[in-house]
């Protein structure tokens, strides 16, 4: 294998190397926008009709409206035959983020100001959530409890899960974690028909307000089609790590933390900004040896290979700001004191303090979301929580006197906007 | 001028009605992505070039990169042309709007759990948005107050708006706004040329994390494409209001309130649901009145003629679960007992509690966003607010202690999800 791009800060040329490793493209986003319109519009107008047919093409099923919902038994039987601890530890992982997000609940507020007016903010959760769930090898029972959970938690009354049965198979732990999570409804669909039924509703399935969930590119299309419709979270890209750490860290336990991001995907990425030369010398030996023995080997070096890179820097001050640049969807902090570097990070989507917090732990088990802002959105954009399944209505009252108070400067802002109607709604109020 | 449609939930056909009312489309997205997307490019390639020749073609200007930026000395000028009534209305707004949204600013995190574990959540502000502000007569000085003042609040540390200058005016209540509400830059440039300049930056205009503001049908599809790059707020469609009184109101008042919406827009919304019919016609003889007395007449009747509605229900407690599937902008509950029907009702932007909060309030100096969800986006999304320009990283600490418990789970996971080096890489910190 290639080592992966090699950068050093005291190089003339960092700056342009740096910049080019933030533009990469690492992703080829398909054409499939025609393709995923007309399965939009047939689901639109023929309901379950296009949705059977779409899917008993598409996936090689033999199904009627009847048999698109996923029955209680089956869901049952998924449940009893998961290994005991295989379901301890989904039932662990369930009650960690359940823990973590319902600190996350906003709360309301009423006030009055010093002259009587009263405002405030209240937010209520959205009305039913459509949750995507992709089928084959990408079908994680850890991301159904990371999407399912925070909705649960925000107080939303009915989660209809979408997932397809390629040749009739369906991931039982996925229908466990379905279970464990509190699902209410589940059909065997998927791809942008699936998106189309959870938008516009067909007979069996009803509409929802929001759809959420990692998908394929024809997914992803499509709910970027039906967003405003419905609500969407956002478009995942490709997953990444960036792990800063000095000398002090066993160049193995790094190493396995890298391959970790990289045996997603072919165009994951894992950066590495270290102080030390020669640590970064040995992580890249250890990610060579341990390559060796990766059930996803083909899969982890092409990611390291095409879109790792090692950064070494003269100080590890010096990271901080490039820390920002990249705005890693997970960002780990192997260094002596990493609540100091953090403290001058400011973009990242999470962050994994110190030697013992490889990033799988929050991926599965830390209790905080694995739901995160991809490809530098961390710059703009938070990773999934319950506020992404509530929302708020502000609030204002006013009586007569402080409506005399405040209507002037209204009907002057109305004047100079050459609003007359706005003024009149105003000024027939007081009299004037 | 024809009545708006009438509406009775006691006949049969009502619910044809009423869904057919919320199916109505009111907004023709023009096709206008080719053009957007060549302009886009353009900027992307060529800078400061492209967007000057596209400003002055679209604009009738004779820029250079130059002049492309509005000086103190034209800001400080308008601010000082401003009548003195407008300056306090506008300060009065400013003052308000900050005091509103200093309380939506989220708070920190930190906790450490039963066994031990780390977790938290930080907020951090956006680092730069860009505010785009139409120009010509939608050029409102109270939507820049509404966009700046939450970013400011947030700690946004750099605001740059861009306005286009049509035949070189700029609205000079605009740049006095801006500078009440501390933009930090402003640039006389629109459409998609000005969002590929804050998407991409050029060598005078320095790239943003987020642009917000509304927009025409230009602006709209470049903001769906930039999406990503950078982030963005909603796309705005047209403005609409659902008001429900009951017969102890001055039908002069509501009508008022419904024209103050209609005006906007003629693909504008106004719906008012009663259960008093009597009190209905006096509310349509009312608004046929005081159209005759609008400047903006003709707008007002085509949004009234074409989207207006009147619905008359037996019982005020029927409205709740009608306004549930409007999902209004806006809300006025013009009833006797108005937070006994809000607390019924979930899905709204912003409500005007009681009869002496008309909507306008909200417009100008209640102290709330104006920039609120349309199109029964209601059901999924919010307001603008401080929480639209801070982004949140989610954070996990454990020590050798917590690794060793919450270790095998993650592994377990990871072997059931066939993702060995994700195992591999707790494993190793285990000697396991």
């Amino acid at each position: 294998m290639q080592v992966p791009v090699r950068l050093n800060v005291a190089t003339g040329d960092f700056e342009d190397h740096f910049e080019a490793l933030l533009a990469a493209k690492r992703e080829v986003s398909a054409d499939v926008d025609a393709v995923v319109r007309d399965i939009i519009d047939q689901v639109r107008r023929s309901g379950d009709e296009a949705l059977v047919a779409l899917t008993n093409r598409f996936d090689g099923l033999a199904l009627t409206p009847e048999t698109l919902r996923v029955g209680t038994d089956e869901i049952e039987a998924a449940y009893r035959a998961t290994a005991r601890p295989t379901l301890e530890a989904l039932e662990l992982a369930y009650r960690r983020i359940t823990s973590h997000h319902e600190r996350q609940r906003p709360s309301d507020d009423r006030y009055t100001d010093a002259i009587g007016v009263e405002l405030g903010s209240r937010w209520t959760a959205v009305e039913s959530v459509g949750l995507y769930v992709p089928g084959g090898a990408a079908s994680y029972p850890s991301s159904v409890l990371m999407n399912a959970v925070p909705a649960k938690v925000a107080g939303v009354e009915r989660i209809a899960m979408v997932v397809p049965a390629q040749k009739g198979e369906l991931n039982p732990l996925v229908l466990a974690a379905a279970r464990i999570a509190g699902v209410d409804e589940i059909y065997r669909v998927g791809g942008a028909q699936a998106i189309a039924a959870l938008a516009y509703g067909t007979a069996t399935i009803r509409p929802v307000a929001k759809i959420v969930g990692p998908g394929n590119a024809y997914v992803a299309a499509a709910k970027r089609r039906v967003f405003g419709t419905v609500g969407i979270d956002m478009i995942a890209g490709p997953s990444e790590v960036l792990v800063i750490a000095d000398g002090g860290n066993d160049p193995d336990w790094i190493a396995a933390d890298l391959l970790a991001q990289a045996e997603h995907d072919a165009a994951a990425q894992s950066i590495l900004i270290t102080d030390d030369a020669a640590f970064a010398d040995a992580v890249e030996q250890a990610v060579e040896r341990q390559l060796t023995r990766l059930s996803r080997r083909a899969t982890a070096e092409a990611s390291w290979r095409d879109f790792g890179a090692v950064i070494v820097v003269g100080d590890l001050a010096q990271s901080a700001a490039l820390a920002d640049r990249i705005a890693a969807e997970h960002l780990e902090l192997a260094v002596e004191d990493p609540e100091a570097l953090f403290a001058g990070i400011r973009n990242a989507g999470a962050v994994f303090l110190g030697r013992h917090t490889p990033e799988v732990i929050g991926d599965y088990v830390g209790g905080s979301n694995h739901v995160l802002p991809t490809a530098r959105s961390a710059r703009f954009s938070s990773g999934l929580s319950v506020l992404d399944f509530v929302k708020r209505t502000s609030i204002l009252k006013l009586g007569p006197e402080q409506l005399r108070a405040l209507g002037p400067a209204a009907i002057e802002l109305a004047r100079v906007e050459g609003l007359d109607a706005h003024g009149r709604s105003v000024a027939i109020r007081l009299n004037l």
